[in-house]
């Protein structure tokens, strides 16, 4: 057995805790009948999940005579993952559990355009004082999620382009995190890690589901067959600049005309109020209008969702989703914005596509994004196929 | 190890075929160490992918003193798959090995309005005829694929409400043609089988992939990571009835106006054309037409090319793929369809998703579909999650 598997190759700690997961204790026999591994390899890996912290002693079976043989189960309490959701004035941390328990979270007012040292330092600080309010070591800790409001290279964690994010193009996200906080770090988008947080939390039983942020801009998250789809460069899920019917006319920040987000984003509504004499700011003026009851932002949000409906009509037919959850400041307009999506996309899509399809606003609230960023280290992490690499062990010892 | 080992949790027979396609002859003993199986269990799942034909002994290993060990290795001509690829008035059939190598093609016209019974008759006949002539047993079958003209759903090989296919609705299409040739069958979609011929065939490298079926209908097969996405409902891809802008006058067979199939289809081609004064009956007199040098045939494919554009446009921001691969009969009225579908996709998609993006003819001609009926039904019998689940050998032994 002096041999090193190659990666892929190599079957045992992944396929062990895939088995584990389920919570029930199992002997070391138990685990290589049920697998076909070797006594001495299931010993190697159980041992390397232990080290981890992964799997821990669960007690001993009933005894038969003589020694009885220990158990081991999953340990999801054991370590914990520090998720982060950096939006463009606000940041959200979260600390979870293996099971996705939060065990603690913070919020704070953060311009993302400080730029990456100073965002990414009070990050790191506040996270470890994170760590301290629910009494864990840094040693406990798995891993560290991140997510960004722009375009990130999901292979590397490196922000690509982003508008509105002066400072942060082509910067090293995980490596200066993983400078300061020595464990795995990885970083994706603002609406990934939303559509993972409320697929996790709230609708784990759906395989296909689009998680729609309608906010200062439009964006859309994509759980396909129950993982984040993200595209050939990471792109994937970018429809603020889909076009719309009926609004060539309108000007959009991209260079193009009709596109969504200049037609239905908050941006949008709120110069369409303030033309009107009403004045708003941005999508939370919107918000607090539309709550308030004034008609004309009643009518414009009912309006932006009917234009959001019209690109998803077309997303439906494409991707054929079981449920799309709208989420993003937006949402928080009532009833009227979701309303106005329903009507375009049971107008416009097919019926075989809309059958089964569930239109719901998003369950998981203002956390969902740094819930999301955690629960993306979690499924890295205990990814069967990774954990058989060759690499297992190095990368998920305590510390 | 009398105990029956749960689906999924099973390591083995997968793990050991994943490893040996790589074409390099293995001895048990490295198989063993490779994988970490016990050896026990090594010679148990040689021995049942050796019974389904899927490995063969390879020779022996130089001899370092005693008997030298056997090696085995991936067996890809010992076991073959018959595809068919059934459209609305030809069938097209292939048989292929286990490498996708194609040993024989057969073409017929044949009108799916005929019914399954006879129809599937045909196929099971003409695809008995194609296994003589090669000169291989039915024994040697691994499964047969089958596509057909309409909405499948892929979990039973049932067409759901098949809008050009009379008696086909609910009709069990694999059961029937188990019942005269006992092996797995599958059944699909046509523009999906496509899609995958065209990805297995040509465009193995690129992961994320849009095959565009342009004739009397339009529709979509959608290669994601390297697989067939079929969503919720099997309904993925069904982009014919998305709505095109500036056509809200055009009456589409679905009941809606403005949709894609509706003014860039073959048949709204030739339409067009008639009301023009020039008699076309559909897509065949188009591309006839074009080949010719009609400018109004060409003008009319360019702006169908832009109207498939739009709609792409679209999807490529939202799924961001890697290449986009233009197939079916108005594909063959020469670069004017693909020429329209660039010229829009490159003015309305995002920079991030068209900068590496393909936009290429399809390859593989008219047995696309046939091969990849044949891929879709080898990709499913050698899955090594599938092959580790309680039911390998049973199904795919010999005869």
């Amino acid at each position: 057995m002096g041999r090193r598997p190659s990666p892929g190759a190599s079957v045992g700690a992944g396929a062990l805790l895939q088995l584990l997961r389920d919570g029930v204790p199992r002997t070391r026999s138990e685990l290589s009948a049920l697998t076909g591994l070797a006594r001495s390899t299931v010993t190697g890996r159980v041992d390397a999940l232990l080290a981890a912290g992964l799997i821990a002693p669960s007690g001993e079976t009933a005894s038969t005579g003589g020694r009885p043989p220990a158990t081991f189960a999953f340990n999801p309490a054991a370590r914990i993952v520090l998720g982060a959701d950096l939006g463009a004035t606000h940041a959200r941390l979260a600390v979870i559990d293996l099971a996705g328990n939060v065990l603690a979270v913070a919020n704070a007012d953060l311009d993302i355009a400080l730029g990456p040292k100073a965002v990414l330092d009070w990050t790191i600080d506040r996270g470890r004082k994170l760590l301290d309010q629910v009494g864990r070591p840094a040693a406990d800790l798995l891993g560290v999620g991140i997510g960004l409001p722009g375009p990130v290279e999901h292979s590397t964690g490196r922000a690509v382009n982003p508008p509105i994010m002066p400072g942060w193009d082509g910067f090293d996200v995980p490596g200066y995190v993983r400078e300061r906080i020595p464990v795995p770090v990885m970083c994706d988008n603002d609406v990934n890690i939303m559509a993972l947080g409320e697929h996790f939390t709230a609708w784990p039983e759906y395989e296909h589901l689009l998680f729609i942020k309608a906010a200062t801009g439009i964006g859309c998250g994509i759980i396909a067959d129950g993982k984040v789809y993200r595209g050939a460069q990471g792109a994937a899920g970018d429809m603020g600049h889909i076009r719309v019917a009926h609004a060539d006319d309108v000007h959009c920040r991209c260079g193009n005309t009709g596109c969504l987000e200049a037609v239905a984003s908050g941006g949008a509504i709120a110069a369409k109020l303030t033309e009107q004499g009403i004045p708003a700011g941005g999508s939370l003026d919107v918000v607090e209008l539309a709550r308030s009851g004034s008609v004309p932002a009643l009518r414009l949000v009912r309006q932006a969702g009917r234009d959001i409906g019209e690109v998803l009509a077309g997303a439906v037919n494409f991707f054929n989703p079981s449920i799309i959850v709208i989420g993003g400041s937006l949402a928080l307009a009532g009833d009227h914005l979701i309303a106005g999506v329903r009507e375009v996309i049971y107008q416009r899509s097919l019926p075989l596509a809309t059958r089964h399809l569930r239109i719901a606003a998003a369950r998981t609230g203002e956390s969902s994004g740094a819930i999301g960023a955690g629960v993306m280290v979690i499924e890295h992490a205990l990814d069967p196929d990774r954990l058989d690499s060759a690499s297992f062990g190095a990368e998920l010892k305590n510390g």
